[in-house]
């Protein structure tokens, strides 16, 4: 359908099914499904000095390993300790409870940062595809050392890009926050999937059926709009077979996936206007119930923010999205990228 | 304990057992608690001609009634419909699930405006407090029209203070969105409430003890910084008597919230230099399970934007607050205000 045939949709609530929460379509506030663009995307300090940047390693807080190995200037990826962290690496983990029933555990846990390339203007989607995969699987690399610290049960990998979008170093880099809890929105996605396993007997991600909502697919994935997606423009890429955990990807599948990663960035940078965005990899907990195996599939999340959060969504959870999943698709399917 | 002795506190997870989440306190990324504030609050478009002034109404979508109700110009609040409606008062509400096992409700609602005063320059928190009062009964009002609507199952009402908390108009209002369904945070809050009464027989807030974190109190409610605060700087107001829906409240309540809310405002613009924030009520659905009747409480929140949200909460549903709420309140506390 040509962008000037898109039909009037009237307001719509589904359901994510995956996140078990609602979101509101409503394009009566909104231009057209193609004319959105980022605003701007002022990007955070673009300092000469970018501690970064290669040749500035000792500005840095201690390094965890870097790729390759054996390299020197020369490396292409650094996966080093946070300088501000979240968490804490330096305490012990300990269970408190206060007298008044109040619940919280010591702040300890992991915040570790990948910078995917030694070149300040380098963004990740400018990689090739194979070291686009080259940084997933230093993630890779870094969860399972964190798996052997039997405290830890969830690791979050996420990008900011863009200072809208939470980043505060304009060189491009990723962040790893390894838990000694299981965040609530990643249970409440465990039970959202073990329920639609319940009742149908199948895995949600691999029983879709994106149809009109599919963007691309490669040899191993699948990258669509979601049927509730929360931002506008959201994409998520699923790997076609079944797999928990996100730590179980080999090279294979990390180039694979690298090549659609970058292709998909590249669709929303050019369609959006650079917009700000976030990359999340959304995994399994380390212990997970056994139970939950055949329901709980890994997934990669980016999230475009064209819009920002107010206090409607903050007290509901519920977002609302002015462009209807199915014209974004095929916006998305149109952007033409030359290689 | 006098500001320099602040101690040096250890990151911390605390759990919200009100909203069944974990909040991240992470001292160690910023300055002291006390140095925290807005670094610029822009508001939006701030019109010479703007429709939500007096002499304006025409400028607006339909007027539901105004206060007080035999006006014309001298007008004090004007409950108006959005001309931006988020879901629709025009369609019918319809449940349908298709076929691929997604589900989805027709976008209807009622998405209405409180104009809280006819000057453009007036915000909330300088009006008398019993004018915030009666802004606060305006919202009941509307609450009490829109539960005769059977397909409607609960009413959030939200206030966007500065453009980076959501708002697109400075001249002062708050919002109503009413929904087809129950939101999911409203959910959790319930079944959350639900289980700590299970646990112990009594409400979370009937129960509360604020003790180091209480900020201040009237005859009829208390104000604090909640144990696990998402936001720096959040504050609740609380009922005293426990209470499960808002529009409970009477005229005498009303003007005793009116004034500890104008209190609490004033507070935090002094302290935190005019921060963009939300205002929320949270009540309860109208067609409550009675069994969750002597466990939910409404309450009032303010959160101030103090940081934007990046990958990591929108990923996992985790907050990460710079300030204790321990140091919070002992701030809040010392905050003079000349009446």
């Amino acid at each position: 359908m040509a962008e000037s045939e898109t039909p009037n949709r009237s307001p719509e609530i589904r359901k994510d099914r995956v996140n078990n929460r609602w979101v509101l379509f409503s394009p009566a506030r909104s231009r057209r499904p193609s004319d959105f663009k980022a605003k701007s995307n002022p990007q955070p300090n673009n300092q000469t000095e970018c501690p970064f940047c290669a040749g500035h390693e000792h500005e840095c807080a201690p390094e965890i390993f870097r790729i390759p190995a054996d390299s020197t200037n020369d490396w292409k990826i650094r996966v080093i300790q946070n300088l501000y962290p979240a968490v804490s690496r330096e305490l012990d983990f300990q269970n408190s409870v206060s007298v008044i029933g109040d619940v919280a555990v010591s702040g300890f846990g992991f915040h570790d940062v990948v910078i995917e390339s030694p070149i300040h203007s380098v963004n990740l989607s400018d990689l090739p595809p194979v070291e686009v995969g080259e940084v997933l699987l230093a993630a890779k690399k870094r969860i399972e050392q964190l798996r052997n610290c039997e405290s830890i049960k969830y690791v979050q990998v996420f990008k900011n890009h863009g200072a809208s979008a939470g980043a505060s170093m304009s060189h491009s880099h990723s962040q790893m926050i390894a838990l000694p809890i299981v965040p609530p929105t990643v249970s409440a996605r465990l039970d959202s999937k073990k329920e639609y396993y319940k009742q149908t007997g199948k895995c949600y991600l691999c029983d879709i059926q994106p149809n009109e909502l599919l963007i691309d697919e490669s040899a191993h994935f699948i990258s669509l709009v979601p049927f509730a997606a929360t931002f506008a423009f959201e994409i998520w890429i699923i790997p076609r077979d079944h797999s928990s955990h996100f730590h179980e990807i080999d090279s294979e599948k990390a180039i694979d996936l690298g090549g659609l990663l970058k292709l998909m960035l590249l669709k929303i940078s050019l369609q959006l206007n650079n917009p700000p965005f976030n990359l999340l990899i959304h995994t399994s907990p380390f212990q997970d119930d056994p139970s939950a195996a055949p329901s709980t599939h890994w997934f990669l999340q980016i999230a475009p923010h064209l819009s920002g959060v107010g206090g409607f969504e903050i007290a509901t959870g519920c977002y609302i999205n002015p462009v209807f999943p199915e014209d974004a698709a095929r916006i998305l399917r149109d952007v033409k990228i030359s290689n």
